[in-house]
């Protein structure tokens, strides 16, 4: 094309996701979706946050109107600090506690400050997309880790130095993990730690929906056991409403200029009204009565859903109950190609994501997400009804199955 | 240090902004500060953004605290591709633009996409400093194109391929220029775009001060005259809030899927809550009524300040009158150094930005940035008052000089 424009190596390897595209298919009205990772909107406090709005409005609009911080508003750093000390064991000062918009901004700045092109960033088998694609434009070498039901295993960390040699970072997602709903249990996360100090290779710890237990309360972070060596992200999207873009990382001391810096560049800082109104919302206790409802709805949906995989998936499908988040994730039975019936499922009228977008290397085809925490449990019945019959058909040959 | 972490290269190109660290010192109260670029905060329209929230809570709450579109909020789109076609030629439609977390993000989005390590990218003489920080992570060659009081001359764009074969973009501000003041006359508007075609460099046009207008109205964008050629980035901080952090990006179709992914990895989206909200506020045409009544207010700012300069200035100090926006640029008689005499001022209980943080290479010493809109007249002109006994003790050597 005759463009004067000449874009950076980098944009070549950021690509449209394939995913996305099929999903905006997936906006049709009425269509049940077990899609997107998107928190019920019937748990967003918005008499709350109307509430805190008008009061931030009139006790000080123009703090809340101007320009602010790069680090973030103090109390509510403080606050972050705070609640992960007590919650998850993770010690930390108010001063290593960056305000991000969103804790994907957290990973954006991550990669600005710690990637090169062609040196290792090790992940989870799979792991969440969007941490590929804020990682990808800074042209890291990802090496995938093995991993299981607990996530990766401490052998898959102990080879990085032979593997993966000079690896920059563990990208890790303890808690109910995006997209597979694993948990690390106590003992893995010792190992884990354990291995990472063996072969010095530090951890960022991404924890969206640590909140989200069903059973058992969350267990201390990774963080909590090698603290100089790990970056911890914190987000409000989960618990309180992700419309606000709102999101936190906290870094070692030794690493929290450059992440400030890598800040400045990027968006100068948070909206500081944004921030203003959630201090607002939380600052006496609210989530400590408002996360327990959000939990009793997601389990009541994770059982609705693990009850109608039960009754409609056919044989030879694999999954585990998640025991908090958002995510159950499915493997299909040989023979069956998730994305390939993709829109087959759409035409029936559902739609989930295929696993292989979730990989950074070797895709399953057979794999799939399904989030239930969308729809309501008598939608998530019918949606998994529609599913099973998708799957039924595919394997009696009513649609050809891809290989 | 004994630290698992290593930085990427393009961390050690991040530095720690002098200026910043500086000023950090004149955040000492009731010191009568000309150095930040705040927009007065008695502009903000609070009760009609109060107004706009319980409206936006009461009528979608659940869209407005939701995931959003990366691309922004439609109906805020088509406001943007609207305005800038009726105000300043600019020939695009709604799905050119990109709404970004204030035009910073606009800034490190267009650097991520078109930045390559040692590739030129050429700036004015002096320039914006936030530019300078957002591109630099991404590690361009600066190359100051020469300038003078309308800008960059046509001559230093003509030299480019000579100079800096490669030159991925020129980065413009055409209006009321951060730290200059200075605006492109129409004809110097068409002689450096026909030279940005004859070479076939494209520009990024910055435009945060376009609206702040006082003595005539703005000129046809660059953009208007090479649209394929032109990367447009407009903002809500100077006329509305900057606590919002709300701009927008308009961008040639052949760039623009590039730069929506760059932006979904960067943060997902603006928060469509923000987006809203603005929209509710200035879709009847607040801006027509609320923009002239912060020109009337800069504009006998400026007045004060220009008069009080004339008044106060020791002799051999040269500036020009700004004819919109937000500063005045002095430059300081031979042999006074504006970075040395800073904590003498700081002292003196007055601050100012010191010109030569605004360039990217051979920094002018004797230059100096006020902002003539944060303080009321009164305080300008007291605060003009003590910069002229700093300026003229200094030249009479009640402080040694710097050279």
């Amino acid at each position: 094309m005759n463009t004067p424009w000449t874009l950076a190596n980098r944009a070549a390897r950021m690509n449209p996701s394939i995913i996305r595209e099929i999903l905006k298919v997936t906006e049709k009205p009425g269509i049940l979706s077990m899609a997107g990772g998107l928190p019920s909107a019937d748990t967003f406090p918005v008499e709350e946050i109307k509430a805190a709005c008008e009061r931030v409005l009139t006790d000080s609009p123009r703090e809340a109107l101007q320009y602010a911080a790069s680090e973030g508003f103090a109390p509510l750093r403080e606050w972050a600090a705070a609640r992960v000390k007590r919650e998850i064991g993770i010690d930390a000062t108010p001063d290593q506690v960056l305000v991000t918009s969103g804790s994907q901004q957290g990973l954006d700045l991550v990669g600005k400050i710690l990637c090169d092109a062609g040196a290792p960033v090790a992940v989870e088998t799979p792991t969440y997309l969007g941490a590929l694609q804020a990682f990808t434009p800074y042209e890291p070498l990802f090496h995938s880790l093995d991993s299981d039901l607990e996530g990766p295993t401490p052998e898959a960390i102990r080879a990085l130095p032979t593997q993966a040699a000079g690896t920059r970072f563990m990208y890790l997602l303890p808690n109910y993990q995006n997209p597979t709903g694993r948990v690390m249990s106590n003992a893995r996360r010792d190992a884990v730690m354990e291995a990472a100090r063996a072969v010095n290779v530090p951890v960022v710890e991404d924890n969206p929906y640590g909140d989200l237990w069903f059973d058992e309360p969350p267990l201390p972070a990774l963080g909590s056991r090698w603290a100089e060596g790990s970056i911890y992200l914190g987000s409000f999207s989960k618990i309180l409403t992700p419309g606000f873009r709102l999101g936190y990382v906290i870094a070692p001391k030794a690493l929290y200029p450059k992440l400030l810096q890598a800040k400045q560049a990027a968006d100068l800082h948070t909206p500081g009204f944004n921030q203003r109104v959630v201090y607002e919302v939380i600052k006496d206790g609210f989530l400590d009565r408002h996360i327990p409802t959000i939990r009793a709805r997601y389990k009541a949906n994770r059982d609705a859903m693990a009850e109608a995989l039960t009754q409609h998936l056919p044989e030879g499908c694999d999954w585990q109950m998640p025991k908090g988040g958002m995510f159950f994730w499915i493997r299909l039975p040989e023979g069956l190609n998730a994305m390939a019936l993709l829109p087959t499922a759409v035409e029936a009228n559902i739609a989930y994501v295929p696993g292989a977008a979730f990989y950074a290397a070797n895709p399953d085809p057979r794999a799939l997400r399904l989030s239930f925490v969308t729809l309501t449990p008598e939608k998530i019945r019918e949606g998994v009804a529609i599913l099973g019959r998708v799957l039924n058909d595919a394997l009696n040959g009513s649609h050809a199955p891809t290989p």
